[in-house]
């Protein structure tokens, strides 16, 4: 379903592209994330809560707080304990991608700055979880920023 | 994509499943019917909130309160003014039933049990727009019936 999504052209209306996430996130929660919580597995996720609230909310423009309110009952109380943003300019991002296939690659730059805003927002918000990484570096120092604070994270975590 | 979950026979969450059945109403309401209520049209549906209510709710057996609020969030502001119950005990609909295509019809007597429960729960709390028909009558009662509601309705509706 978010491969579909992500690279059809079709236009929908956000808020039934927001709603067909949720239904994958649900899924994807229910089939992979809670039964590897359960045998006592680190998940580690490529997207999740943070980047439906990004792209659906601050990126299509819709009303945040309803895309906050409809995440928030697609989860069943699942959450990330820590948060990864690697972040860098619009600008520079554009220059890195390969192949625009996926239907946010194509969107102007002005919704990737709303996008981008809305992850700053978010970190802002609860600068505990979520860390910001330069991603403008280079791939070693990204690498090795996010290596140390993976690191520190599991030396700290409660078991 | 509501034709495709109906046919298909894949085990959903309950839950992905209300979010898929919410994103197809979200493009239903926004490409046919605020379009038709904006060019001043009376808009007849075979199915909207109630359906959801009572299938996804009370049939599946998920948090009631949950799906309401979830079909709140995707209606905006769009409701039935009048809407028609046509309800018969489920072994005499089990009878009436021409081919089991649907992923409904193929479920057990407790579950249409369930979902008849659920739509006689939601006309008992709101008897002013949910007129409940005997189904169980011949197919020219049924007719009748519904025609004597639906004449009464125009007349009194404000214009």
């Amino acid at each position: 379903m978010r491969r579909l999504l992500l690279e059809s052209d079709v236009e929908v209306e956000p808020l039934a592209e927001l709603l067909l996430f949720l239904a994958d996130r649900v899924d994807h929660v229910h089939r992979v994330i809670t039964p590897a919580l359960a045998a006592g597995a680190l998940v580690l996720c490529d997207r999740f809560a943070d980047s439906t609230i990004a792209y659906q909310g601050y990126g299509r423009e819709s009303d945040v707080a309803r895309v906050r309110r409809l995440d928030q009952e697609s989860r069943d109380g699942i959450s990330a304990d820590l948060t990864l943003l690697l972040d860098c300019p619009v600008a520079i991002a554009a220059t890195r991608r390969r192949e625009t296939t996926d239907r946010y690659q194509a969107l102007d730059a002005a919704f990737h700055e709303r996008v981008r805003a809305g992850f700053l927002a978010l970190a802002d918000a609860d600068p505990r979880r979520i860390r910001r990484v330069d991603s403008s570096e280079d791939i070693a120092r990204v690498r090795d920023e996010i290596a140390c604070i993976v690191d520190a994270w599991l030396a700290e975590r409660p078991r």
